[in-house]
């Protein structure tokens, strides 16, 4: 090898070695994140950010994971039902559950709010904590999404682990912040995104305590403590963490309230949506998408308020891990 | 000097630099803090917990800093209902404000619980979470313990200041979990323990999150979320750890589920409670204590299940810090 070729060579491979973000295409939106990262914890630039500060939340439905047809969370209250309804004979009878059963979708979209809470405390009433989350990883060894053929713990987003790779690795805390259940996600965070239960904020239910004959256990309740979407986001973000974040990514109208309240902090901070564009790879909502609104509101709130805009088709060479 | 004394010069000045508790006297229950804290770090330990695992949770009123004759919360409120006053001139003749006002301990003794949390609800309203503790910062540089003559941040417990650095030290996550407000104590965690927001678990209101002229806020509601106390500890361990703590201090009656359900999680576990025996440099709590009851039923439960209870009067060289 010749000394300008060897050159070459060892130049690509370190610009590999530092390359956190290998399936982000180059540009502004790669160029900004990067940016952010050094900026905010290098001590001699004027942005830097003390540890106890370097909070980063990520959405998760539609911005780590996929959250189409429906979120996952709901493919496993149904297919709960169905398996519950095996030593449930009078379900077959009685509503809502008669309709979860029959797999009709057009008549289960008619369901209203009380039936869905009905069918939800179905799943959760009598259940603990741990037993709870056993179930969901049961299930999610077995559960298959419907279009990918795949486990859903796969249908995981590439580019945004090696984000959390990165913030992680520049001492960031990193958070879920997911109107999805915040027991249903501690079930499998640790092991598909390597965050632990307490960095998991979400819609939670109330527990109640119990210890009997000397064996404590925290019982589900079929009542909502807090929904943590739209501005429940901000406001759980204040019950557990109890300061701004750094940085804060999300996909749909849930989120902006993260992001305003993310913005609104002293000293530099990171707003970043991703804007599911890709119907070929994954999925390209529109405006009649149930799941994961992006409205034509956030995109311009994005635009005057300078947030990044990630389109999965141009910005992500590849969308799941191989 | 000889090398005789030279010796015994350097072998104290070891000692003094591994002693990580010095004001803790020599004997069983700091031998058995030590022996936990070593065995549960070290990589080559049957007992060891992975670092994620490393939670160790302290109640605060009586177990970090002192809480008679009554919670610094309760001279906080009573202080700033007294300081509202002047611009309501109408709560002269209102109750419960007219009795708060008064100053007349016995009427307020009679206050019923309505009363009270019309009183809370009257520091709280409307006030954004950023206001309240700015409020309660300032408050915290004028306000003085009726007896001791000093900030009450200043009456924190010296040999439990070392105990939240061991712990610390060996990269255990420090918390808070204590039935005093959330964000009260907030305001001054960080500063006096070293804990940030993050790691304080207390009994939370509502909030509501509002973008007023991209200004957003979170105010405070006059409405509670969850009461951290009692079987309240174990739950909100559970809503913002998610995992069940490695070690657990607390000092009254109110910790009891803390401790038991630390100690119901698998591995070796550390549960602890701190009695108030020391009339002379603090208190003795006797069965007629308001706040902080230890009763009798909680004395025989630490015995039955091995929990250690630390004599201030014996087992601390010295209460606060100089």
């Amino acid at each position: 090898m010749g000394k300008f070729l060897f050159f070459c060579f060892l130049f690509s491979t370190l610009a590999a070695v530092e390359d956190a973000l290998p399936s982000w295409r180059e540009g502004d939106i790669k160029s900004a994140i990067v940016n952010f990262v050094k900026e905010t914890t290098d001590k001699n630039s004027p942005h830097f950010v003390p540890e106890e500060s370097r909070i980063a939340c990520f959405d998760q439905d539609g911005t780590l994971w996929v959250e189409q047809p429906v979120y996952t969370q709901v493919f496993f209250i149904l297919e709960t039902i169905q398996n519950m309804a095996k030593t449930r004979p009078e379900w077959s009878e009685k509503e809502p559950f008669k309709t979860i059963l029959s797999g009709d979708k057009k008549a289960m979209a008619r369901l209203d709010q009380k039936d869905i809470e009905t069918v939800i405390n179905a799943v959760h009433e009598g259940v603990t904590v741990e037993e709870f989350r056993n179930k969901v990883q049961e299930w999610l060894q077995i559960a298959v999404h419907p279009r990918f053929k795949k486990p859903f713990t796969k249908l995981v987003y590439q580019p945004m682990l090696e984000l959390i790779q990165l913030f992680k690795n520049h001492h960031f805390q990193v958070y879920i912040v997911s109107g999805g259940g915040q027991e249903f996600m501690r079930a499998y965070c640790e092991a598909v995104y390597g965050i632990p239960p307490n960095r998991i904020i979400g819609t939670a239910g109330k527990v109640q305590y119990k210890d009997q004959e000397d064996r404590p256990a925290l019982y589900m309740l079929p009542e909502l403590l807090f929904v943590n979407d739209f501005a429940g986001k901000p406001e759980g973000i204040n019950l557990v963490i109890g300061i701004k974040p750094a940085a804060a990514f999300g996909n749909s109208d849930g989120d902006q309230q993260m992001l305003e309240w993310t913005q609104s902090g002293k000293g530099k901070r990171l707003e970043l949506l991703v804007h599911h564009d890709d119907s070929e790879r994954e999925y390209a909502y529109d405006s009649q998408s149930k799941v994961g609104t992006f409205s034509e509101k956030l995109m311009s709130e994005a635009k005057k308020k300078g947030w990044l805009v990630v389109s999965m088709k141009n910005d992500w060479k590849k969308i799941f891990p191989d």
